[in-house]
């Protein structure tokens, strides 16, 4: 998407032909940096640090990461290496994993002199899926909002509430929950878009906030408080959010708060839509609440804060009195029965088995 | 209630027998200050800058200002310039208004040299009065606590949900939402609370957690977020509240989120309370959503937080955008239907007109 007019990935190859570029987005809202990677530590080190972040983009990071390592020795031995330190650097992520074996099947097929390229062209297809597949998701989820666009009548703004960050620094672009947003801005139907702080790690007032302002896409930053007030008087027309998870029966596993906005748009009747790519769908899973362990982060995201001074310094500030604990658990479960209908790559479906499996009938 | 063994009120008169001390909340949960109010302009000041806060509060220190504006000058001019000039502070506030109009009437009542003396008695009947309300909500609300913690079993913890202070911070001492606790705490039941932080202006990681800290009641603040997740997996056993506002029908007007955790006790078969002096019951109100008005504050509460630095001193970092905007709605409002009991000095009922009436006959 655009910075101030100017089309950015969230990654991409340097225009010296090998190094790696990408958006430092710990220094973000504050700063715009780019870091050039130029090593398979670099690319490690990336990962590790959340310079990037969301699945698709850490996946991507990681392909380029082996790149990079090829480079350097192309011996089975080093890549075999290589893959074992990017997989440490977030031992979770799916993406990753799936990612490195992609890429380590291809390059390991060539001889030895080839697999630079190999690598190279590889990681430029893992991006440019992913890139069709979150600007697919963006059709698919155009069409809702342009629904409800002709609802309102001409000219009228169609308001959406989101959560967290789902958007194009998420994924190498577009997004997932903000790709629609994005098509059908960029269509000219008046958007206006309620970003949640989203606290603790306030991805929503840090990187949607910025992401949307620079794009242009008009937007009003609100407390995680504040989204069931503004349903109850007609002041969202409909939710999207991202999902980190997803069961085969459509449970959404998604950033802390999300549950508490599907509650609050069921019981006022907007619409809540979950967007995703198929990648995030785990079929083995039936019951989220349930079979979903969620992760606990470190207390200091909630008891401390960090942002700009008034003399334009960037610090943290602790916000806690010194002997109170903080619990900081990381995601939510919305039940599917709170899910309007799943938004992927290959269209919209109801939030469940039957749904997912019109779509993706292979998994029958 | 007590600060670190020792037990305070939030107002008091000073040992000299006419100033009257505060604890100026805006330095917590950084830093402990009491302040002496030497004058009308001081009380005045303590109400506006919001030294002082919460309503019963507020009209206690009102009530106080008019005291120390009476021993300058016990004019009937004096006392009428003193009270529209603390009317002013907070021209919302009911409480102030009523508390300044018995003050009023009392004094003026009598000759002057007797007036500084009358009006010193009258403000001590405010601030008993409240600790005798509070104290009774408390008691009140305690049976519901040990129902809870019979129910579970013996040593078993009671987990409590609340969000905002509803402590004795607002009021004079006890607190309304939290007088519960402290009564079930000091009467060896135990208790854990999860403290909403409360974005944004986080009363409960600020105010909350610390006057729980100093009293020694356990707790951990959480983001507002996570209060779902927690009755998802029967981590809380109730929620208690307290309101600003409440309707003749049972709606309460309460901190902007309130109505999000209603939402998940009410999907959770969790029991959420709210505690109420009968001061806040406006009984010419009947829908909640479309009578009451909701507060728009500075965005500047959203856009900044404020807190300790590593150095120690204190300090407000911006965590926007520069060019992203906030929306900053201070209520909502909790439709009757998602409320199980309101807990008033009087005791406990449905949160409904019929309920109402029931402790309130002569409003019948």
């Amino acid at each position: 998407m655009k910075v101030d007019g100017k089309p950015y990935r969230t990654i991409w190859v340097n225009e010296n032909g090998w190094s790696v570029d990408i958006i430092d987005q710990t220094k973000l809202p504050h700063d715009f940096v780019v870091v050039s990677l130029g090593s398979l530590e670099d690319a490690a080190h990336a990962i590790r640090a959340m310079l990037v972040r969301g699945a698709p983009l850490v996946g991507a990071t990681a392909a380029y990461g082996l790149c990079l390592a090829v480079r350097e020795d192309s011996s089975d031995d080093a890549i075999d290496r290589a893959c074992k330190m990017l997989l440490a650097t977030r031992p979770t992520a799916v993406n990753l994993r799936w990612a490195l074996e992609f890429m380590e099947s291809r390059v390991r097929n060539r001889p030895r002199d080839e697999r630079v390229t190999e690598a190279y062209k590889c990681a430029a297809e893992i991006c440019d899926d992913d890139v069709s597949t979150c600007s697919a998701i963006g059709d698919n989820g155009l069409k809702l909002i342009a629904e409800t666009g002709k609802r309102k009548g001409p000219g009228e703004t169609v308001n959406i509430l989101t959560h967290c960050n789902a958007g194009w620094l998420a994924t190498v672009d577009w997004g997932t929950a903000l790709s629609p947003i994005y098509k059908a801005f960029d269509a000219g139907i008046p958007v206006h878009v309620w970003v949640d702080e989203t606290r603790p790690r306030n991805q929503g007032a840090s990187l949607t906030a910025w992401e949307l302002g620079r794009h242009g896409v008009p937007h009003t930053v609100i407390a995680d408080n504040v989204g069931g007030h503004l349903m109850q008087h007609g002041l969202v027309d409909l939710c999207i959010v991202g999902t980190d998870r997803t069961t085969s029966t459509g449970d959404v596993c998604n950033k802390i708060g999300t549950y508490l906005k599907a509650l609050a748009a069921h019981d006022n009747g907007v619409p809540f839509y979950v967007a995703l790519p198929h990648s995030t769908i785990d079929w083995t899973l039936s019951d989220g609440i349930r079979e979903i362990p969620i992760e606990e982060r470190d207390a200091t995201e909630v008891s401390e804060m960090t942002g700009r001074t008034a003399d334009g310094s960037v610090a943290s500030v602790r916000i806690l009195p010194e002997s109170s604990n903080a619990a900081n658990f990381a995601f939510d479960v919305t039940p599917a029965r709170l899910v309007t209908s799943l938004v992927t790559e290959r269209g919209v479906c109801e939030a469940s088995r039957r749904g997912l499996l019109g779509l993706y009938p292979e998994r029958a």
